[in-house]
């Protein structure tokens, strides 16, 4: 086939805070009202006017040696370009930009268009010290867009948005080759033209790209339908500073280790992903969501894990705890009216008859664990899915300081790690003077355990970021504690970075470094993303 | 729970071929004739009588080191237990033990009975540079148990038998913790008392070990329902020349690249595995196995393809070609008449509802693609899913060369895989002077393609290892030329290795050595599998 683009330019993502900048969530008069009583919320906390308001350090770098790879006009260093470069949206990054600090943005933004330009790019800067981050849709929630660059000749931000064809569509395997900078809606449009979807949905899923999902080892929140990206991405070319690596020639093969699974989740510090081959279904016949309240959290998880464990598993399926269902947060006009037990939301897709099976054997577990239909819950998720950040925008300006982490268990552990990390994060912030209100949900499914997604809200303290990494450390150690994983679907950049030791051990920590070592023997990609950035020289 | 272990030792796999020494296959006279006639098979080629006819080089190493580790009940020095542990059970390897070749043997075989000791072994060996055999149960086809000891010290095979506990049993998590050593039966049985199943049956199952799945990234019979070896492991702990990596605290993680994937797969090179948490499941309630007979290969591809993609796959799914349909190697009785078309296998296995909404579906399918119902031949398969190898033996002893090779492709490849690579061994083989009879099934499925088995047969030539060296170098080149995978599910070993680079890239490889120099830097782990074996000196 001739390769497809997307016919217009996507939207650029609010500079300032998350999604459409002509989105605004408007709190009513009881949520501040709540936020002032229950939380102690004062000053509010608004945001910056205009990118003309930050003063960005001066670009170590020129244009030319890059223009003269990518073109004139497809490297950028102007200030706004900069700033839209220079953090992702971790409530931290929003807290910073409130502050005016933009001191990690990247000196230069280079756009190269091919995967040969990208190699050749990364030639450039392994020979001058320039260190490259990689960049998708910038939706980083950990600080992945921010390399350490002080030790480096400078910065750039290698944006693969010019990158974003639609190269192949093989109906007989099912398999779509994109490129790395197609953001989710328009591969899902160009595919959905020809009657096919990838079926992968993060909450980022309108403004991140497909490297990226590919780079972070991403998670949609149909993952139980679909498989994460993981189980999605079939083959990949990459391009390192030493040069290519295609990977992939079946779905699978017992030729070694699978090192598919080596670049997913290496956060642009292995190489660049250039082109992904990734699985296709038809478009679903059929979309149902439903909404179950539970009595209680307990009694939710037990038919979950029955759903995840037998076999007739919704393609959504999500459950949030007592806390989160009477807070209600996804309706700020009847905050704190969520009623009783837990919430949960169970989807299907697929053909029509599939649907229907799925959907009644499910029904079955719902009822036998003591659920009651809620229809009118899982119309409104759908509808809300990505709706989340918009309000987290909101509640900063309102001067409330509101984040998620999220971790992964064995459904053994899950209940003693949903238990121990809202303690650790309510009795973090109480202590710095700012009693939180803890939340919580299992975002996805698996036959052997499950994810947990906590929100916490309270008051801003005096410095907002100080606060914040304090409460997510105390969450982090009790994550390792009980046993969980550090992420389930974030990433590890450079906010998690500190507990990758604990969570592969110090061989496994080695083992990223030797393979950083051999594909990258000049540590130029995303130093201190995933990995601690070399001190001065780069390492042996 | 009490760490609980199998009450008897497991059978001992025979020495000079596949399987129970007691049980052997008779070819009827008219498999005698249809050999000399249709292949011009000319002279037998018996197995060796006796263990005491091998000559085998002498031992270059002292117990003494070993047993103040292991205890000396449990260092081994004898010719016996050397020959017992000198080859796998490759066809190449069958034909060498015909030729008293045992050249390969290891000086002693060390045998630990924990973690701490495989690390004190590990860590001996490396200050003494003494290559390291991790051996279970020695099933290998792919010569992944002779190490390239030359330019060592010495050779030791590490036989991890004594390690066979099932340790743990987590009934809500569907976790089992077991140790390396021990035997699929032994496992399932010890599972089986409990309710549980693992559901991984690959054709060496009856000899094989856990340790070996995990380091062969093994795949079952049953992988449509079940998954593969890699899709069942959730976490591990490897014994390394440098230390202990524990991997694994969650079903899914974001944090970094997945490390269990890289030891899946990696033969030994890398650690050796001392214990894994696998998922298990209820031992099924139901189990029914039909036979379907296609039209053609082509039409049974199509529905193959259709119940892989459309949600309703069968737990065990395979289809011969019309080659081997007609053969009906499974029935030596009955060789050569087993009819027209492509006959098909569709097991399920699960609750009973399930099974039969299963079945159901999938019957549709084969009906619906031109498929007639052979309810005998499931029966059959079921029965006799273990019995090839012992054919081979026979058909080995009676003068015939038999061997099999197997990759997997994407769905649109598939059709081009099979046909070239039939030629391609049947062009070979006929250029030496011994035209072929050439059979293959699709062994496993998968939404984006599927994996091809061939077998391959002809007369012995005057030296048969070089002869099938040629034949099967041959069917390699035709497997990466068309786009498959050099190897689905049997692994890389020595036979495979000259391929890896077209596999996975010479980026690939590097990152593979890079890899093992950090987890093993004297390299002593199983030299020269997977990877070149060092020159002399161990690299840098």
């Amino acid at each position: 086939m001739v390769p497809s683009r997307p016919s217009t330019p996507p939207p650029e993502l609010n500079w300032s805070g998350w999604g459409d900048p002509s989105v605004s969530t408007v709190l009513p008069q009881r949520v501040h009202a709540l936020l002032r009583e229950a939380l102690g919320v004062r000053a509010e906390s608004p945001r910056p006017s205009s990118p003309a308001d930050f003063t960005l350090p001066e670009p170590r770098l020129g244009a030319d040696a890059f223009a003269a790879v990518v073109g004139f006009q497809n490297v950028r260093s102007d200030d706004e370009a900069r700033l839209r470069h220079a953090l992702g949206r971790s409530t931290p990054d929003l807290l910073r930009l409130r502050r005016l600090d933009a001191s990690g943005a990247p000196d230069l933004i280079v756009l190269p268009g091919s995967h040969e330009e990208v190699l050749a790019v990364l030639r450039l800067c392994s020979e001058r010290r320039i260190a490259v981050v990689p960049f998708g849709g910038g939706t980083s929630v950990v600080g992945g867009l921010e390399a350490a660059g002080a030790h480096y000749e400078g910065v750039i931000a290698l944006d693969v948005r010019r990158m974003n064809a639609l190269l192949e569509l093989d109906e007989v395997s099912r398999l779509a080759v994109v490129e790395p900078g197609l953001r989710g809606p328009e591969a899902e449009a160009l595919l959905g033209e020809r009657g096919y979807t990838i079926g992968h949905f993060p909450q980022s899923f309108e403004y991140a790209t497909l490297g990226g999902f590919a780079a972070t080892r991403s998670s949609g929140q149909a993952s139980a339908g679909y498989g994460g990206f993981d189980e999605l991405l079939m083959a990949m070319t990459v391009a390192t500073p030493v040069g290519t690596l295609r990977l992939g020639r079946a779905p699978r093969s017992a030729a070694g280790p699978d090192l598919r699974q080596l670049i997913l989740g290496s956060e642009g510090t292995l190489g660049v992903v250039t082109s992904l081959t990734v699985r296709v279904r038809p478009v679903p016949q059929r979309r149902a969501y439903d909404g179950w309240r539970f009595p209680s959290f307990t009694e939710g998880l037990l038919a979950l894990r029955l759903l995840a464990q037998d076999g007739a598993v919704p393609t959504v399926l999500r459950l949030s705890d007592e806390a989160e269902t009477a807070l209600n947060l996804a309706w700020p006009g009847e905050l704190g009216e969520g009623g009783g037990g837990a919430l949960a939301i169970a989807g299907y897709e697929g053909a029509a008859d599939e649907v229907a099976a799925r959907r009644g054997r499910a029904t079955l577990v719902f009822e036998q664990e003591g659920a009651v239909g809620e229809p009118e819950a899982g119309e409104a998720w759908e509808r809300d899915r990505y709706r989340a950040p918009y309000l987290r925008d909101a509640l900063l300006d309102a001067g409330a300081l509101v984040e998620t982490l999220e971790t992964a268990a064995f459904w053994s552990a899950v209940p003693s790690v949903h238990e121990t990390v809202s303690s650790a994060l309510r009795d973090s912030l109480t202590a710095q003077g700012t009693p939180a209100v803890v939340l919580c949900h299992v975002s996805h499914v698996y036959p052997a355990g499950a994810s947990l997604y906590f929100t916490v809200g309270c008051a801003q303290a005096e410095d907002p970021v100080a606060q914040l990494r304090a409460a997510k450390a105390a969450a982090s150690e009790a994550i390792m504690g009980c046993g969980g994983t550090i992420t389930h679907h974030h990433g590890i950049g450079t906010d998690h970075r500190d507990w990758l030791p604990q969570e592969v051990g110090p061989l496994g920590v080695g083992v990223l470094r030797a393979v950083k070592a051999e594909l990258d023997p000049e540590w130029i990609l995303n130093p201190g993303i995933l990995l601690p950035p070399p001190s001065g020289t780069p390492p042996p």
